[in-house]
């Protein structure tokens, strides 16, 4: 549809010419070009040539000086509005060269626009920006204060499809106002989306416009035009960052996280080195692979047989973990580089955090020369637990489970876990990025992709090198495995922290919420959540469909239950219809509440909750549902706990099989209970309410994302 | 100032005529009368009046239909703006009369109001509603979609003062409007809370105004007009709730929560009874005081004595527990008045939230007959730990402490008990409010405020019966103590699923959350955050001023510390003085990076962090620490959790209060950790960077709210 070579003619004409910006008729062929929309318009060279065109547009219409050398038009006397017939359009002509000649004598004027005046509809703003790590963005706002005083616009990555258009229109705080407000009409949703695909596919043609305003474009029922447009032009282009190609990554990341061999750069015998350590978790790890301790004195490391150099080694070595300071590194790399070992995992600190960029940016060369893959530097190293490798100086993790995760920084690191190895959540991978010299986000997730072994992947990033890689990666694996980010650095005071930190430069947040959400990434609001999201998002099942019901013993729950379904964007199925309130009521006291929340009354023995549970379970019409546990004497906790997991198993073996999640309030025996019941794939949480309906709003996010719902 | 006498008159002249609206030109003079600045304006019963009186005001005007018969004068025609000469005028009114005898032949005609038409500004809106709970409710927002579409107005209870006018001018989201936008000038602040507080007096001086609105209020550089008012009456008032003196009620509330003798109507010797539960937690509990099981056939209860009635007992008797059915309560409590006891503690379920309204109605008036109070129906008790009571058929519950937390739900009110013991939180009471049939928030909170083994109240409310009294009494408890509240049913749905559980019905949140930080009150997000607050508050110090300092063994921590910290209203010391800078980098590697955070590095020995931390302490531009721990050999956990807490205590030897709260990352070892750090005065949590911020960020919330900082 858009014609590109028209476009290529008018850029390379400008660029010749030596200007980065554009004038209005320019501007106008460009948005032609690509079919956004803009008013008629024309450019006239005499009073009499204005008469004409402007009548032949129809009245009103407004009149603008036409001059590379003015820029500031309305300052320059150069733009004149309203004019309304004829003759007040020669008029307008004459007074607008005047002006022009009076504010720059030696200006090259090239005639004075006329431009059909745009009445009525509502003022949005559609623009595009090149941002550092996520390139070509489109953004949408409406116009005036909202834009300008409460920010409230949206970002997508370029080029964006009609449905990336349509999420934008319903993406802003204001979206109400495009449906009309106090009886007006709606805006022309498809018009406007068709700009705003017009606009992004225009910046992602031709990356040397880094950026464009159509500000206003007035949205009415019919149509939507832009009544003005600004591009600036930078023709000199950053070069494009290097990737690998996919393939080529998921090979090597494939080796380095299943190797057949590990080197230990600086393997030692002396206990408390990091050497030393790496070595230690490496056997007790209960790594099947086989271990090359480099050491330069030693024979022998840990009963292993010891190597001065990786080249000394026979065999293949895939991996080799680096525990040598820092001005060793780069020698003994170009060594794992001539030996063809597919990655280094640089443990070392001492590089880019503390300043020394050349010494890393020579790591990257000598990476890049040997085609040899970088994890770090100033990293914990990884685990990788279904080969029992923990390729690190940390304590050893061995708790095998679906979840992987990765961390920009080590105390992250740590914290997961701890975390992990404290709720006993299993993780089929934890990895250190530290520096990100090399391996950054992306390439785990293109190894995590098409690993078995890992069905959830969280990630705490404080910035992302190539937002742009991420995003389209995490676009397709999200479809198919959740991918759950933690991005630090959210506000401008954790930005300027996290930049004296590594020296990652945050971008704006709205954009990193707005693109992630784009990718399908469920986003953490805190640590704990995303390590709460880790661990409960992959043993829940898949729901079939939006409607959640609330069971609870305690009214109070309930309330707060619902609460929390609002809060995490969950749909509770309401009004109940009549025949399944019938059955609901059937086994509660007649006090208690059918409808939902379903309160059963705190007094019920098991049997209720095992009854209504079952009924939730059975059920097409119910998807997922959210059980409020009250301590009683009559119920106590492991006996509610054992009777729902019964109850869930026992439904299952039926093929009803759906999302279910507790909130347990009681005295402290219901944690035994939550851990049980967590145990057995129901996310349960001693005295909170929101904790386990955040889950449950984290698997429904990833669902829809995913096409699944 | 207000001449009240004008408004009454021409109020009861309203209402003399039947009517329950005013005419415009009323309108003007109930402003008139509070000090509200509106347009000039007259009426005018001639086009020749018209002329004269619009060419006093200067043009252009804008000329309205004045009839008690027709409310939508635009629809009849009968508005006419932008009127700019004296001949416009007089054809303005013929015309205006015209359309009104038109729209309505036998319309009471008044004349025609010609109106100083107010050019320029920003529209601004200044409101009144009347709230159930909370009375009158003075509301500010911006005009146009602002309001309308992103609801973006603010309350305040009327009267408002000065301070709660600005409060709301800076308390919409759009405050930056008024500051002046697009280089405009900013709005005349003084004259728009003028406006403010005269409405608020207004609708608080005359409850008969129900509705009062000032849209819009055109707001500039130099004034703050009126534009149009719209008031509407209803003369049908509610008789004022029921508030017992507030001396008496601390007397009453004296003697329930601290009895010299406790009564148990229904005490039984049968396991598994509610009667047998209470008996056994008041005599296992350790309550020194008398104890009178009430029992129609035994002899003892529990080795106890026991009597047929309350009346058979000699001595005096402060607190009544009920553990008896329903049906029996009403006699019992008969009973209980004619014995004047203070309080009854009516556990029993079965009337309001079961649609037995008539029968807690039938309480209520006993109660209030015999000047007994009652704590439900339909709870769990209470416990007061104190004086070793715990007059509730739960587990007891013993650690004392001196945070006094309540629950309207029964559910939540185990939660609480959970967590306390799990997270060795001492309290100084528990107490279930259920129904609330009578003892409310407010009677807590004033009991409260004067005990002084409570420094702290935590409340869960689903409802405020009487919001206003809630909130008079704690906007002064709140200047002495924190009081914090998890208002559950903020949404929609859970406000239903709160209706459906107690026959409460939720306001609008936005009032709540409005009302609740006028009165100083700390909002709890989540049941678990209002847990946390409630362990964390009491024990750290206030602060003395705003600044903050992040030290950090993690700089990853660091960076979410920080984020945290915009997130909880926490003000980071930025820029670093640079003596101070200094003075930390001499205790930190080359490589750290001092500034804010205070990056001290993981590799650092104990010592590290006991310097930087001491010297936080010491430096009085220094208000409050957050610490992030990174978990690692050199510097294990306990060490820094003990290196901590004596560094702490020696600084606070020296006078150096700070709160210091703590973010643990590492291995399971950090849990112990914590739990000392907490133990001892540093709120600390393991794997959590958000939790420790929160809990300082409600200090310092309440600090300033207090008016202490």
């Amino acid at each position: 549809m858009a014609d590109k070579s028209k476009v290529r003619a008018i850029l390379d004409k400008v660029k010749a010419s030596g200007r980065d910006s554009l004038t209005a008729p320019e501007g106008k062929e460009i948005c032609d070009a690509y079919g956004i929309a803009v008013p008629q318009e024309g450019v006239c060279s005499s009073a009499a040539d204005a008469s004409k065109l402007a009548s032949s547009m129809g009245f009103p219409v407004v009149m603008k000086i036409v001059s590379p050398d003015i820029l500031h038009k309305t300052e320059a006397g150069g733009v004149i509005v309203g004019v309304k017939s004829a003759e007040e359009a020669a008029a307008a002509y004459d007074k607008i060269i005047a002006n022009a000649k009076n504010y720059k004598a030696d200006a090259n004027i090239v005639g004075v626009q006329v431009q059909q005046m745009i009445k009525g509809g509502l003022e949005v703003i559609v623009g595009a920006i090149t941002d550092d790590s996520f390139g070509k963005l489109v953004a949408f706002g409406l116009g005036g204060v909202l834009v300008e005083v409460l920010k409230d616009v949206t970002f997508r990555l370029a080029p964006a499809t009609s449905e990336d258009a349509a999420s934008m229109l319903d993406g802003i705080q204001a979206a109400e106002m495009l449906k009309g407000v106090r009886g007006g009409d709606p805006v022309n949703r498809e018009a406007l989306q068709k700009i705003i695909v017009g606009v992004s596919q225009l910046v992602s043609d031709f990356p040397e416009i880094s950026e464009l305003d159509l500000n206003p474009v007035f949205a009415s029922r019919d149509s939507a035009i832009a009544a003005d447009v600004r591009i600036v032009l930078n023709f000199d282009q950053k070069p494009a960052r290097f990737r690998p190609d996919e393939k080529d990554v998921v090979i090597s990341m494939n080796r380095i996280m299943k190797p057949k061999a590990v080197a230990v750069i600086g393997a030692s015998n002396e206990a408390g080195k990091i050497g030393n350590s790496v070595m230690k978790n490496l056997i007790n790890g209960g790594y099947k692979g086989k271990i090359y301790p480099i050491n330069p004195k030693d024979a022998e490391v840990m009963g292993v047989k010891a190597y001065k150099s990786v080249k000394d080694v026979e065999d293949e070595i895939d991996t080799a973990v680096f525990a040598v300071p820092a001005k060793f590194v780069a020698s003994a790399l170009k060594e794992c580089g001539e030996k063809k070992i597919a990655g280094a995992i640089l443990i070392p600190s001492g590089f880019g955090e503390t300043g020394n960029i050349e010494g890393q940016e020579e790591l990257q060369r000598i990476g890049r020369e040997y085609n040899i893959r970088l994890m770090g530097p100033n990293i914990y190293g990884f685990y990788y637990t279904p080969s029992n490798l923990c390729a690190t100086f940390c304590t050893a993790y061995d708790l095998k489970g679906s979840t992987a995760l990765s961390s920009q920084s080590g105390g992250i690191g740590m914290a997961i876990i701890g975390f992990s190895r404290s709720a006993k959540m299993g993780v089929s991978a934890i990895v250190g990025l530290g520096n990100k010299s090399d391996i950054d986000e992306d390439d785990l997730l293109l190894f995590f992709e098409q690993d078995d072994n890992t069905k959830v992947i969280a990630q705490h990033a404080e910035d992302l090198k190539d937002g742009r890689a991420f995003a389209e990666v995490a676009k397709r694996v999200s479809k198919k495995k959740p991918v759950i980010m933690l991005k630090a650095g959210r506000t401008s005071m954790g930005a300027a922290a996290a930049a004296s930190h590594t020296g990652a430069v945050a971008g704006t947040d709205k954009i990193y919420d707005d693109v992630l959400r784009q990718s399908g990434v469920i986003r953490a609001k805190s640590l704990r959540q995303m390590l709460e999201l880790s661990r409960g998002v992959p043993i829940l099942p898949t729901p079939k469909g939006e409607n959640v019901v609330i069971i609870t013993g305690a009214g109070g729950s309930g309330v707060l239950l619902s609460d929390a379904c609002v809060d995490n964007g969950l749909k509770l199925l309401k009004p109940m219809p009549d025949d399944l309130d019938a059955a609901f009521r059937k086994f509660i006291p007649p006090f208690g509440a059918a409808g939902n929340p379903v309160d059963i009354t705190g007094g019920e023995p098991p049997i209720t909750y095992v009854n209504t549970v079952k009924l939730g379970l059975e059920d097409d019409r119910i998807h997922a549902l959210i059980l409020g546990y009250w301590h009683t004497i009559v119920t106590p906790p492991m006996v509610f706990a054992r009777n729902m997991v019964a109850i869930v198993n026992e439904m299952k073996a039926l093929g009803k099989v759906k999302p279910v999640v507790a909130s347990l309030a009681g005295d402290v025996e219901v944690e035994e209970a939550a851990q049980y019941l967590y145990e057995n794939g129901i996310p349960a949480y001693a005295y909170s309410t929101e904790l386990p309906v955040e889950v449950l709003g984290a698997k429904y996010q990833w669902a829809r994302a995913a096409g699944l719902l």
